[in-house]
């Protein structure tokens, strides 16, 4: 085994030191060998509490860095592109929390430069990690269910972000931002989506149509395969974080459930009750650890990555898909998305 | 309370025999005045098992015997048009096993002569009367949801029938047989529908194909009132009888599950595993009961009906749209099913 | 089959009307002939209510009525020993809630002449006619656990009863009252009983101290194939009615639950929740429907009574033995309970 | 805060190793500085892995390395006291796997040096640290089930021990070895306990007789302030391994469970199953982690132990009193066994 992957991390916002932690105390065979955040007494503070050599406030210098084997990019998704395309012509093996650019021009640009430059390229999606879904495909893998024909994926956020950032323009949409995902989990499960139709609305958070955004959706799916599948969204699951899918198949069923943080149900005179997911990283904390472990395994190591660019350009097209059937209310085909040539 | 309300029972073949041990048995208020089958012998046989007076080889017959007050009809669904009709002429109060007809014209013609012999007219949904979405309900009355914004609702049967009951002409096509209770269900919860999607294939039982039609199938809806929801159907829960829903409201949710027929839990080498719900008698056995002794309360005391024709019509033009919505690939507006004078 | 087994019901309380119900509606081969109770009026309102010909204040007058064949006793407990031994002296089939007696001396001696009177004679104890123990009890005996080596049981109760009805004089004690069916359920699954210990307290409702009872209970057993088990029994169980069970074997277990009563799940913002079992009634009225029907058919069919005085006095030494226990401090066997000539 | 806690860890069997992962790779303010284990071989193996600078092959000479601050021990059982008297004397803290000895004397001789050294000494109960228990006594100590009365704890592991380490001079006995979580745990929700009544036998593995032991065991409890409990612990849930309780109080309950490892459910033709937790290590790891910190923060921060060398005799007399409670088939006072001057 070689020695430890040296890694720069940029971007310290609330996921940036989850990281932070993660790489500085928790991935074996990492060492954190820098933070850079444009806020430069952020870099300097969160290098103190996790003991990291140096800090930066501009991603720029920490890529001249000849400390530092591989990049960790957790900053705001508009810069994505940027530290991207620098850290690729820099050479450095490149981690990138999703969604990789906001639109898919950039995302497919993006990608050329990577691939030009020939470096470790590698997207986060951490569900792929994640306990469940991973024991999930491993049963349909072993043929437990037979040949998959339907799945369902319901993801629904506790509460609605703050208006400001529920702007398309910022999150990317509704559809995109909470549903890519379920998108990427759909091909995992069954394989290339040929069409997609969306209906929703702002059914919950009447001023989300101030920023021209809904709530709600449901988007049903036909595979290339003819299999098929619906993804059920939302921002208003007011008892907390709700993660669920199931996968039908012709001899049987696995269901994905996670209602439940703790196993403990308390009973008293107001009903039978038990503990709920708060949030996403309640829910996904061990999921984000191996997806990081994950990367730098496979940089030290020398193998592919496990999720590429081209599978967080596959999710965004049906994203785009999507978001296109709800303005027009008629079923797109994925291929009328742009496939870059 | 008036007397006993004198039923004659027509048609008793797998569920009619239900509907004779019910009335004959279980249903106080009710007297099971007579029976009738096309097959006589069959008719006689169950008369003598249920210790009831009378047995016809025509509902005819049936219709004049001056001790009948009401007709519950369980007959194979190309006839109900006839018996309806000639149950209302004869001034009969009339029960009905759905569907209504095989086509809308027929539904609509049939309602229109029942409406002008003022006769009582009740549609069988059983899934109404059934404790966990009686409660649903009740619970959404109360407001512990808030406003509802969105609805699931899955039906899967564990097994497809024999080919020749698949045919569309026979069943009325996959999405109108097992997914009119859903579509009923959806109006009780959400209110009348605008416009379905439908999506689905011949994916489990190839075989389909040969008879035109198909196994699994989702149909996403979007309703007057501008929210939303969608319908799961399959034909391949090899694991048995699997009939859930989940209401999604502004401030909560409500999930309504069975996969369980009895409240026990075997652990062994092999796994955890619990019995499963064999097929849809063991399931709605009580609620089956509980409607039919709707329909004698409701008779007996002069009560509206719970369940109207035209309930049962609204139900058939949602499966008519998701229908043409699966064979053109695009939504329809349910105003698209010709809604009649 | 033969004709009709006409019944007559003695005790009209809340439980006899649940019998009068059963009895003349819901059980095929049986019809209510006769009621009767101390009070005359109810007798007659009852009689009226579900159309019974007859009914009577004494069950004396009752068991003179020829056309009465059997006889369903559900009078309080003190009352039980004299219309048993009436009504076996009047040759009628018999069938008796819980318990037989308040002593077993009083249990002893009415057995004896209900053999002598040479009767059908059949105890009540529903819980081995709901679904959920039969099921067990089936897996078991298929051998799916191997052999049953130690099994626990629960029974709660939402509240106490009244103060008046605590006096171990009225309700038997409460480690009787409560324990029965556990200790009747203990000899179905495991065999006899070997010896017992009780631990306990007023630990709920402190004033139980001034009837001279407990509310709360463990008490550990030891069969006489040496297997082992335990029964948990309380008087405070506030969310609902709480009856479970498990039985370990040598190659699995099996767990007995139920405390839903309608499958739904409420979420809110409050936590995830469903309702509760409120009491014994909605929990069993299945079984108690099951049961009174066993015991018609069993009549009318010439078959011996599937619950004998004979299992109800077991269970009725092992309750002394561990009310022996909890006033002693020690371990009881079974046989130090006086086990008759 | 200061800086790290350099650690020395003895003993590197299955469960050292556990330890060593945790203290080099996943505890922030942990150094592991030095391992040792008689095997001197194995030492230098894991030393090498785990990147740890120092090995060695006896715990006497970890001791004297001034680069160790703290001491890990997970040796075998039989030499816990001397390593424990050795690095009391050594003034470094300790932390201890338990149990802390085989005999209650060796236990009390152990504390008093351990006192008289005045180092930070505590033992390992990771189900304290565990979320779910962690839960469960913050919902009480919040109020929410009112005051507990009555608890059941149950462990069964999926299968025994080989037979050389059933002898119970080697694994001091079946009661001790599995029951001692769940009289720590009793100690915990309920308070000291005043008397024990055990039974049991060599049910699932008649050849446990061989080495004079059992395995399935019922043990009542009554505690000091009257309320009472129940263990009861297995070795033969052949499904996987198996922790649950549940704490009953005047206003409600709380189950504790955990059967399940991933939150997936398969659905085939052969029931509707899911995953179990297969052994310990995989139910209780994160517990093992926060523990293992929770040490190395206490240390570090002068804070005083979480779990004391008292709380482990408190346990461990229990065990002992359990033991002859069923050696000699009496309830027997926890003080009857000797509780040292």
């Amino acid at each position: 085994m070689p020695g430890p992957l040296n890694v720069g991390l940029v971007g310290l916002g609330r996921m940036g030191r989850v990281y932070a932690q993660n790489l500085a105390q928790r991935v074996p065979g990492a060492r954190l060998a820098a933070v850079a955040d444009e806020k430069a007494d952020l870099a300097q503070a969160v290098a103190k509490e996790f003991e990291v050599p140096k800090s930066y406030g501009s991603h720029r210098n920490l890529l001249t860095d000849k400390d530092v084997d591989a990049i960790v990019i957790v900053t705001s998704t508009s810069t994505h592109k940027d530290v991207i395309v620098d850290a690729a012509r820099a050479g450095k093996a490149i981690f990138c929390e999703k969604p990789m650019a906001l639109s898919l021009a950039d995302a497919r640009e993006t990608m050329r430069i990577v691939e030009k430059a020939g470096v470790f390229f590698q997207m986060a999606f951490q569900r792929r990690f994640d306990a469940s879904y991973v024991a999930a495909k491993k049963k349909i893998d072993e043929g437990v269910i037979g040949v998959p024909v339907l799945m369902t994926s319901t993801s629904r956020d506790p509460f609605r972000p703050p208006l400001e950032f529920c702007d398309p323009k910022v999150s990317g949409g509704f559809i995109a931002d909470m549903g890519v995902h379920d998108f990427d989990v759909a091909r995992m499960f069954m394989g290339e989506v040929r069409s997609v139709h969306a209906i929703g609305g702002a059914l919950a958070y009447p001023e989300m149509k101030t920023v021209g955004d809904i709530d709600n959706a449901i988007i049903s799916m036909t595979f290339e395969n003819d299999t098929i599948g619906v993804v059920n969204l939302s921002r208003s699951a007011v008892f907390g974080y709700d993660i669920r899918g199931e996968i039908w198949g012709t001899k049987g069923s696995i269901q994905i459930g996670f209602l439940q943080q703790t196993p403990i149900v308390v009973m008293t005179e107001t009903g039978i009750t038990h503990d709920a997911v708060p949030h996403f990283m309640q829910r996904f904390e061990r999921a984000y650890l191996t997806q990081i472990q994950d990367f730098v395994d496979h940089v030290r190591t020398g193998q592919k990555p496990s999720i590429t660019g081209h599978d967080a350009i596959a999710a965004m097209r049906i994203s785009l898909a999507a978001a296109r059937s709800h303005k027009e209310n008629r079923p797109v085909q994925v291929r009328e998305i742009d496939a870059g040539q």
